[in-house]
């Protein structure tokens, strides 16, 4: 199993943390964004977005898109589940995990960020899209979660909504977004930066972090 | 059940067809996204995103997110299914949807746009935008269909690729993006457009429509 990543990709980031959680440890191939190496033609091979993550099975079978390669992970590597079981319940966390996935992540790639600032955008005003980006994501999360969200998401185990949250909001400290108005969204990122397998996952440990 | 949406709304678009492929067919109630009526205190007490759509059900909980929501009712309502069976297969599937709903369709959102024209982006300028991100979208989708895609992205039924796909087409066409280098889409689109689940979502075929 080979994962092609980049240590800063919050979608690579997930399924770091994913693969963390379930004991699983692929091989890795890192494709430097910032210099366009996922842009060659040998990767577009790989995976025709030529985005990270892509998860190679053994039978040369290609995974793409951070949440399906969860959901098949999920699957294949039952324990421990990064799912609910119940139907409703586990709708809600995969509209959390969506509402980051969908609603905020996009707006703040780096293909994003680029035709911005071809379009003459200062950075200044690149970094307040993606803040007004994040800030109402956030809001929207604080919300969506249960009344009952501790230490984690959902509950007492981290899954897959805490593996979305956590990238998020490293981002959101990288481009300087003042986190106080979501104190719950900060408290369990900090229960989850106590766990191995979130520790393993961050960029700054992984061998291509500058 | 009561399914909160807008005819113009591609993520309400794929709910619809999801329903009513399933025979499931929900009261509904209309938030108007361009005179703001979602953006009201009573509907995000309802979906503190104040997007479209959000399901309630008869007991009051609240679904957001449609694929949460396409998921929340393939596993509720399993025929006809919406997804394979097979674990590979199945995260095939949902990356071509993700594709879709994570890369393309939150960049053209009515959100986005507004920004886009409030930091003085004249409508040929947002066209363009548009038309870009779906053009790489799609030039993505192509690759990622298997090659036995045919009548419908995966196969001999429509499901999740198929019900992502339609609406993203007719968003293409409403803002003038060239098809002719996208023609598995193309034909895809045309298989579906025959099939009455699909007839009945099409948003001419709302209430609301105008």
């Amino acid at each position: 199993m080979l994962l092609h990543g980049y240590f800063r990709s919050s979608a690579a980031w997930r399924v770091r943390i994913a693969l963390a959680l379930k004991s699983v440890r692929p091989e890795t191939r890192i494709h430097n964004l910032r210099t366009g190496e996922h842009l060659d033609e040998a990767y577009r091979a790989v995976n025709p977005q030529a985005l990270v993550p892509a998860l190679e099975l053994d039978d040369g079978t290609v995974l793409t898109q951070s949440l399906a390669i969860i959901g098949w992970l999920d699957r294949s590597y039952p324990e421990p589940p990064l799912l609910p079981e119940n139907t409703v319940l586990r709708a809600q966390v995969e509209a959390f995990a969506l509402a980051i996935a969908c609603d905020i992540h996009p707006l703040q790639n780096l293909k994003v960020l680029k035709r911005l600032r071809a379009a003459g955008w200062s950075e200044d005003e690149v970094a307040g899209w993606i803040r007004t980006a994040i800030a109402d994501g956030f809001a929207a999360c604080e919300a969506l979660l249960p009344d009952s969200a501790a230490p984690f998401c959902f509950g007492a185990a981290p899954g897959l909504a805490d593996l979305c949250l956590v990238p998020q909001i490293g981002s959101a400290r990288r481009f300087g977004l003042d986190l106080t108005p979501f104190p719950r969204l900060v408290a369990i990122d900090a229960a989850c930066a106590g766990l191995p397998a979130f520790i393993s996952a961050r960029p700054d440990r992984q061998p291509d972090a500058i």
